[in-house]
């Protein structure tokens, strides 16, 4: 079992990069954002193709390590944990695709000030995220505890930035586009926030046996 | 292994419970819209939490079989599957409760035309759940690949929709509110759509081990 303890290990090295993958990208996508940096977009839609290959090795490996070892009890659990993570990590992949695509259609519309929200919305969603990895890796549900609390705040966030983005648009129809493409990107932040929180869960479960999904915070 | 095969039995009667549920709940959410049914969506939004219920026994009940019987080859890809195709249900049906959700909020607006193309791309999406779920029972990697094509349509009339609206946008800004939640709508279809396809891909994958995922249709 020597062997199965290493490919575990393994296993956990390529969630954990990608993840560092998927967090550079959500990272990097909001930087094209605030810098109308056309560029950086480009690069952000193209190396989310890495990704994907990432997500198909890292679910091959796990349905190997399941049908070569059989493992039970928290082993299973912790496989099957890495399967749904890696879909998670792989949708977050997806939002910042789309969070670039939207900052491409921005770069080419007039410049309008963009909320102040979105700014602390993409910080704290990208915190969430990295303490998400952070307590699988380190098995601490009370850390993942923590990143489900913060997933109503990014909600707040987002339901204020919609409010605001309605008014605007309201105001200045005139620049339905930017400010719509600007909610959109507020939305897939918040559908990141939900990824996070996802992983949290699947960490509490995988760690106490508690399916928190779906209950109040 | 009888005990097995009447487990796995089980298991796809649960899946396709929870998948009729779930398409029952998309249709409904969109007659709600049709007939501005304050009622009616409400509904949806309360089955919805049934749905969250049935997601999580079918999850322990794999963890179980995995546990219990250590399958291996074609029985654990089918476990897998069942999982994945599971959390795809789960959101869908998160996703007719957004649908019913943004159908209460339009109901107090005033009465607008909604754009032609919602109806035709919500019997599209519906039939593509429908079928990727008998695919996936039947065993039909032929009707899952129509289901993927399908998925290129749906993205078209999105796009459309969602062109459309941002023109009525710029003309009625006054309608704002009621013009946005439309689009949400158009795009939470879309969506739908993106995850009957995640089942048929995820079929394709176990009846001929091929991941056709991140690949040209």
């Amino acid at each position: 079992m020597i062997q199965f303890q290493r490919e575990l290990n393994r296993l956990r090295k390529q969630l954990l990069e990608l993840g560092g993958e998927v967090e550079d990208n959500v990272r990097d996508a909001m930087k094209a954002l605030q810098r109308r940096d056309a560029v950086l977009a480009a690069e952000v839609a193209t190396r989310e193709r890495e990704t994907d290959e990432r997500e198909v090795d890292i679910e091959e490996e796990c349905l190997k390590l399941l049908a070569l070892y059989q493992p039970v009890a928290a082993d299973l659990r912790y496989i099957i944990g890495v399967l749904k993570i890696n879909e998670d990590l792989e949708r977050v992949g997806d939002l910042s695709r789309h969070i670039a695509e939207r900052t491409s259609a921005i770069v080419g519309l007039p410049e309008r000030p963009l909320p102040a929200d979105l700014t602390s919305m993409a910080s704290k969603v990208t915190s969430m995220l990295g303490r998400s990895l952070e307590a699988f890796v380190n098995l601490q549900p009370e850390m993942a505890r923590d990143v489900r609390a913060a997933d109503e705040k990014v909600d707040e966030l987002n339901r204020r930035n919609c409010a605001g983005l309605l008014a605007a648009i309201k105001e200045h129809p005139e620049a339905a586009d930017v400010l719509l493409n600007v909610m959109h990107i507020s939305r897939h932040l918040e559908r990141i926030a939900d990824h996070a929180t996802n992983i949290a869960e699947d960490l509490i479960y995988m760690a106490q046996g508690e399916i928190v999904r779906h209950k109040p915070v």
